[in-house]
């Protein structure tokens, strides 16, 4: 077994002309880089693979200054590869063959604040921790939130969704218009701030999740909720990871329209424990809120108990005050940076299958049960309200046996959930190391309906080539 | 001022040669049909323009005959026309070009239902009354309604919404998979029965809405929701239309979960009571409808109320029974056909704007205004919780100079809703009657995008050709 990059296909890499950079150079001064740490930094992620540096690395402040860029990469047919903060967790961002990273974290302008829409326009580098911040005053909320304090950008990128999606959707459902730059270097804008439209082919849809592949997105219209009357947190632990999802499945089926529903198994608390300096059982446990009227959160908490106590689940730990509830979520949020403590030296390799509700639970129990075979360290956490959750191996990279182990593991998730009619990516792409699974999954005529779209939109194959499909 | 018809562009119809129309009757008999009454009636819909039959309606059973039909057409360059019930509004169903007509009305089985999932997936030829008799008994419903009993596929190729999307969505958000057959008469599966994917090109939203120039849907898998527990209706009348979309405005800001929120004007109510039987006030009116559990149904219409009465409006009146609700929505949705009856002879020229809400006042005052001066009979109803209305004008089809004023004060309403930030079309698509609307609001690079993704994906022009986009 050798190291996760050689599993890769091998493409040539294209250079970037010397034209072509004295031109970078001439407009962006020190903001064109080309020292060998920033080109590391932007060509890895969170992924299992080691970096492929970009040739040169261009810190971009605004949508006329990305399109210059990629009309530079157009003219000389030169791959482009947007960045947002690096949290891709599947080589999205590594430049497999080569050309320009386009950082678009100094875009960080909440362009503007439609409060009385409920929309909010921001360049593509505002993170979702900053955006929340900045709407603080608007009684407003953005409710989409993975792991990472992603960029909106990457987040639209990616399709992403986290906690919240079970009641607020995805981004897909969230993002109502895009300023995009396309691959020729022009500007264009998809959807309006309307609610809802029939005009035309839903191109905003079409380049969310699309990985950067069609595309750079520079401004993005999102949706906005008003923040809950009322919020309630609980915790509740249970005898097995079973009927926490049985609890779960019933929660869904019966309608209750709870705001967040996280599975985390005794391995991810015992590291979240370890990590933020909490207390909690280090057994399977669900981690709720509700949003609503005070009547309604109390209304739907008590339907949620009585369905949890039917399943074995102890009486709910409440979490009693706004600072108690941001201790968790955020105990939560960094479960992923704790649980790589767990082991010095791994990488996590973390599937991130999504089923159907109803079959849920052979999804993660089957899976728990190869896990626990294999001896390897892992740990769950899961968005268990929308069927996806994610088992993460903890790796030893210089082991190759135990990388080609987990890898197979990983084969046999997503086989399972492809044969339970679900998906082999809920919420973090499939860049490049989904590729074979996307094709087990949609099937050789939708991929090569998504091939023609990439190549009639990016003839000449440079945005972020090689992710999605090989070539 | 020529007969609606002779606003479309001048193109070449394309004729079906007799071997293809020989393979056809050799495979489906009767169910080829080239006579007049049967090609007239699948050459039209509820549009302002006169007939343009197809050569040949085949009415096809199973995706493998769409499939054989697709390809007896790719094989010859002919172009074909998927049909539901023909209750498309802008002329989708014309065959400018010529060609076949696909009609699916008989693939009308209910596939497979997964109630323990909340999905449920059809042929395209179900319509939605008969998808929700068929679910009667699980609990559950499908809650996208536009005014027709139109087809789900209809539905999801106009991206089709109604009374209940401000509460569920729109059929965007409520398509989980497809079957489609594509333009070279292959058959391909979008999406999964997973509630959300982050694998690849989102093809399953690029399907919806792109009113069969991309590919024939023949099966659509949904989400369903449960019957709420709690079902209120109540009708409020205001002194003034802009009374009511104020109170509008004010439930959406408020973040009030309401299920459906309806404006009728007095021409539309009293179309209404005529065609109905009914003897509603005929003023300004909001229908709502509340869903969730008996508390917070009583809460949402306690909040509504007051923010009614703060802007004039008068005293509920609760529909007390199911058949009181029933009635009430039923005269809702007949109001088009209701309309129809109070200028015999006449044509309907609907608007379909939608507009972020806080512009919503704006648009409907002004577009009021401009058509109470013109003296042509109009009517309004308007999903207002999404910010989108119908100001529809009954006009004489023989009458050159009424027509012309309709278009010219269409064309204005369409400006006017793109100035306040929104959309030619909320829900009936483009079609043929808004291709330069199109243009208008997503500008020359966005409409360039969707080109070349047709031209990809449809080398041979063959699917619904001339819609959307001209050639």
């Amino acid at each position: 077994m050798n190291a996760p990059n050689d599993l890769l296909p091998r493409v040539e890499r294209r250079l970037v002309p010397a034209e072509m950079l004295a031109a970078l150079s001439a407009r962006f001064g020190d903001r064109c880089s080309t020292a060998a740490a920033v080109r590391d930094q932007h060509g890895r992620g969170e992924s299992v693979y080691d970096a492929a540096p970009p040739e040169a690395v261009v810190f971009c402040e605004s949508t006329e200054e990305v399109a210059f860029v990629v009309s530079q990469a157009a003219a000389h047919a030169v791959p482009v590869i947007p960045f947002g903060v690096g949290s891709s967790l599947e080589g999205h961002l590594l430049a497999v063959q080569g050309g320009v990273s386009i950082d678009l974290s100094r875009m960080d302008r909440i362009v503007r604040i439609n409060a009385e829409d409920l929309t909010v326009t921001v360049e593509a580098g505002v993170t979702r921790e900053q955006l929340n911040r900045e709407i603080k005053d608007t009684g407003l909320f953005f409710p989409i939130d993975p792991g990472a304090n992603a960029t909106l950008g990457g987040m639209a990128a990616t399709r992403a969704s986290g906690t919240n999606a079970v009641r607020y959707g995805t981004m897909k459902d969230n993002v109502l218009a895009l300023t995009v730059v396309n691959a020729d270097g022009q500007v264009m804008r998809t959807g309006t701030r309307a609610r809802k439209s029939s005009a035309g082919y839903d191109l905003t849809r079409l380049f969310v999740g699309s990985e950067g592949t069609l595309g750079v997105m520079t401004e993005i219209t999102l949706k906005l909720y008003p923040l809950p009357e009322a919020v309630s947190a609980a915790v509740c632990f249970f005898p097995s990871i079973d009927a926490a999802v049985q609890t779960t499945i019933a929660i869904i089926q019966m309608g209750v329209p709870i705001a967040r529903c996280e599975l985390l198994d005794a391995n991810a608390i015992r590291a979240v424990n370890r990590h933020s300096r909490l207390a909690l059982r280090e057994a399977p446990m669900l981690l709720m809120e509700f949003h609503g009227s005070d009547a309604s959160v109390a209304e739907q908490a008590d339907t949620v108990q009585g369905v949890a106590r039917e399943h074995g689940g102890a009486d709910f730990e409440w979490a009693r005050t706004p600072e108690e509830r941001t201790r968790l979520w955020t105990a939560r949020h960094q479960s992923y940076f704790a649980a790589l403590q767990m082991r010095p030296g791994c990488r996590c390799q973390s599937s991130d299958t999504c089923v159907p509700i109803s079959h849920l639970a052979e999804a993660i129990n089957e899976s728990v049960a190869e896990a626990e075979a294999s001896r390897i360290p892992y740990w769950i956490v899961g968005h268990v309200g929308d069927g996806n959750f994610h088992l993460s191996y903890l790796m030893d990279p210089n082991d190759a046996a135990e990388c080609a182990a987990v890898e197979d593991l990983n084969v046999k998730m997503v086989q399972r959930a492809l044969r339970l009619e679900g998906t082999c990516t809920g919420e973090h792409g499939i860049g490049l190391h989904k590729m074979p699974y996307l094709l087990d999954e949609a099937g050789p005529a939708a991929v090569a309906t998504m091939r023609l779209i990439k190549h009639s939109l990016d003839p000449k194959n440079i945005m972020n080539p090689g992710k999605i499909f090989a070539l």
